[in-house]
């Protein structure tokens, strides 16, 4: 029901801008999903039965594929993405703030449906589920099934709780993520954008998304607007719960987050090496620079804005915005990928096992920020990895039979798990990812929920396991 | 002073074709290290030290740079190979059985040489250390010392004990290996194939090494010969205890090793996909399966002979054959990569981690042939893949900054720390690496090193935590 009341200012711009077709759309879909939200709450069970993690999982995975199907509606009814896998593929891609289009120029949709594809990765960007929770309360309770929700939504192994209370959290994050977007529209008014540009454009900065409205991206607007954005993609891909500390005015533990460090180390050097590998390419250092310092941040927040065509970079630059892609920026954050905090855990626990070899008696102790890391947690991770690499080797696998080229079907693969958008090759920002079999889409489909939902969820889903009898 | 030895067949085969460069550079050689053994053997520390998992570790790093570099002096000296790190990329290529070349035309090189260069690979094949040890039983007692060698050398998780003595052990092996490669001669001999040809291919085959004595490997042979050498790769790719349960007429046991189940699974995957794939490439079915087999053998066993320019197949073959780089043959075989019974347990640890979510209470263990895996051995693997998968990204990141393009780069890579030798693009069957850098040369050689030794020898000699004094 939240899905079909997200769709009204969409329909009302669609009507404000006399677009027919998409007036019928999001008419029809909200019609449906009306009807459909009626039926559950009439039939559906109401009996208190208790969530554990395997039904959280389940709850969730099942949930954001239900939204995605439905939010595809408008794509389809008003037949300005005529092909259904396609207008799903734009919405998982809306809903898990990737970014990657199957459209070859959206300059061509009408302005209600760019609004919604913008707004998807909005409602995505701190999770849907987050949003419903912190504005209905669903089970009244704090415990047991939004403990499970929001094991499987947040984002990363190092969220921990903002409060001792979960509704209270959802609710600091959420008033949160709505100023940090509002002042993104602010400052980008007082580059003089046009309002609807300015909306769509911070939409897809808040939820690290990367729809634009134009068919070049961002490279059309003034380097000022360019700026701001780079700037805000960075700010959304801090760790929220790090923001509450400056809130809580202290200033000393949010400096030395070590997650924050990385981050922002990650950042400077990627700047730095990318400035150093293109000298020559623009006129003038700082032109080099705001084009380094925007594709960085766009890249590692996993947002995939651009303001130039990076797939024609030097190889090395590549290389530098392919790492970045897979280490993603912040846990906690809008943003997807591997996050900082576990690449930072990995590396720690790595060396560690070389330590372990040295010295075999010692006992070492994985630290970060000071405190010792649980040997549960770090396996954790571990798992992760050995999931994440697993995954990525399939899918690369699976979308090869199509006979695209290797950095074209790579790139898509990481581009699509890490919720960056664009990759290089034929899926770079000038590209599209039309060009994929049906078989292709649905499997980077797959890999763009997997990757929002941190794997467990979606894999949950579809083992047998879950599904049998006890 | 075993590789002094070693040189001498060389040293004969260039003295008989009157190649005098070749005589000079061998005799000097020689001269060198066995110099190098006098003075060790008289001044060298002869206290009875206990050897740790670190001393056995640094131990093992340390020989096989030493063997290296000393092993490239042929090359230098007799200036066929003018630059260091080009005649040590070669020999690091050799010992640790990759394959991958910076030669252009094998062809010109003189047969003394030849011969050392494939000799290389068949002394890597088991192991220059676990030679040593069975030959001169190095330290007498078979505890402390040996066992921590064959620690660091031996292949995979799964080596086991074949009998409780390891000099035994170590014995066993290489007779199987030496009689394997002879089988192998005489099979290549029957098919009217030159001595000299016979002897390097089977060396190169034994160690899955990869280096041939023709600029086109093996397409210039007839069907026959390429047909036994596919057969003797996939032999030498085999956990070689496995042929102890054949010996022991234990049939049951070898058919039911899952590991060899796996990876017979996967060539027999593989070479339908492929012949699938390039249908209507080559002239009729028979020709295509020969092609298919060949390049599918010689890529899981990491060998990297090839009857055909591989780098030119359609994408989808290509990206079957990334993956069987990636999975390698079994543990405790010559072949390098991953190994398949770590892939198999990873993705086993996979399935439970996911089933854990969905029944938390239920104590699951993974099993393989049919016993529980210990914690111990799955967090191992987990910490492997880790390593290895930082070590790739790493390697690619640094060598990217000569600005070759990526599926070279990532070939290159995958190539090397999985001891294959060729790759695709510019590193492909026709290609070579000496358009590299010197800087990317020694990534590259460093990533051969570490891929042969299983990471750890390296990593530990590398690290500062082993030179810090207590």
């Amino acid at each position: 029901m939240m899905e079909g009341l997200f769709m009204l200012p969409a329909l009302g711009i669609s009507v404000f801008q006399k677009e027919t077709m998409s007036v019928k759309g999001f008419a029809w879909s909200i019609g449906v999903i009306l009807l459909l939200s009626l039926l559950c709450s009439l039939y559906g069970n109401k009996s208190e039965r208790r969530f554990y993690a395997k039904e959280g999982m389940v709850c969730v995975g099942f949930s954001w594929i239900l939204l995605s199907v439905l939010g595809c509606l408008p794509f389809y009814i008003s037949r300005e993405i005529p092909s259904f896998v396609d207008a799903l593929f734009e919405t998982v891609s809306g809903f898990t703030t990737t970014g990657a289009s199957i459209l070859s120029s959206v300059e061509d949709m009408s302005k209600g449906l760019l609004y919604w594809r913008s707004f998807s990765h909005w409602i995505g960007g701190m999770g849907v589920l987050v949003f419903v929770l912190a504005i209905t309360s669903v089970g009244g309770s704090e415990t047991g099934f939004t403990m499970h929700l929001l094991r499987a939504e947040s984002a990363g192994p190092n969220v921990g709780k903002l409060t001792p209370k979960m509704k209270t959290t959802a609710s600091i994050l959420y008033w949160m993520y709505i100023a940090l977007t509002a002042l993104n529209v602010v400052f980008l008014l007082l580059g003089e954008m046009p309002v609807f540009e300015a909306l769509c454009t911070a939409f897809g900065t808040a939820g690290t998304g990367g729809f634009g409205v134009a068919n070049d991206s961002l490279a059309g607007y003034s380097p000022y607007i360019q700026n701001v954005t780079s700037i805000f993609m960075l700010l959304f891909g801090v760790n929220f719960s790090f923001y509450y500390l400056l809130m809580m005015k202290r200033f000393r533990e949010f400096f030395k987050e070590e997650e924050l460090r990385m981050y922002l180390g990650c950042v400077l050097i990627a700047v730095c090496l990318i400035v150093w590998n293109l000298r020559g390419v623009y006129d003038g250092f700082g032109e080099t620079l705001r084009h380094a310092l925007f594709q960085v941040s766009s890249i590692i927040t996993t947002t995939g804005f651009a303001t130039t065509d990076f797939a024609q970079w030097p190889e090395f630059s590549k290389a530098v915005l392919l790492c970045l892609m897979a280490i993603g920026a912040c846990a906690g954050s809008t943003a997807g990928g591997f996050k900082c905090s576990r690449v930072l855990l990995l590396m720690k626990n790595a060396r560690r096992s070389i330590r372990k070899v040295v010295r075999p008696q010692k006992v070492q102790a994985v630290r970060c920020n000071g405190h010792a890391v649980g040997e549960k947690v770090l396996d954790n991770i571990s798992s992760y990895l050995v999931l994440y690499v697993l995954i990525i080797a399939s899918s690369f696998f699976l979308i090869s039979v199509d006979g695209y080229d290797l950095t074209t079907n790579i790139s898509a693969v990481m581009a699509c798990v890490n919720n960056v958008g664009p990759g290089f090759g034929l899926v770079g920002p000038t590209g599209n990812y039309g060009g994929y079999s049906i078989l292709s889409k649905l499997v980077l489909i797959v890999d763009m929920l997997v990757g929002r939902l941190e794997i467990f969820p979606i894999l949950i889903l579809i083992s047998r396991s879950t599904w049998r009898r006890k």
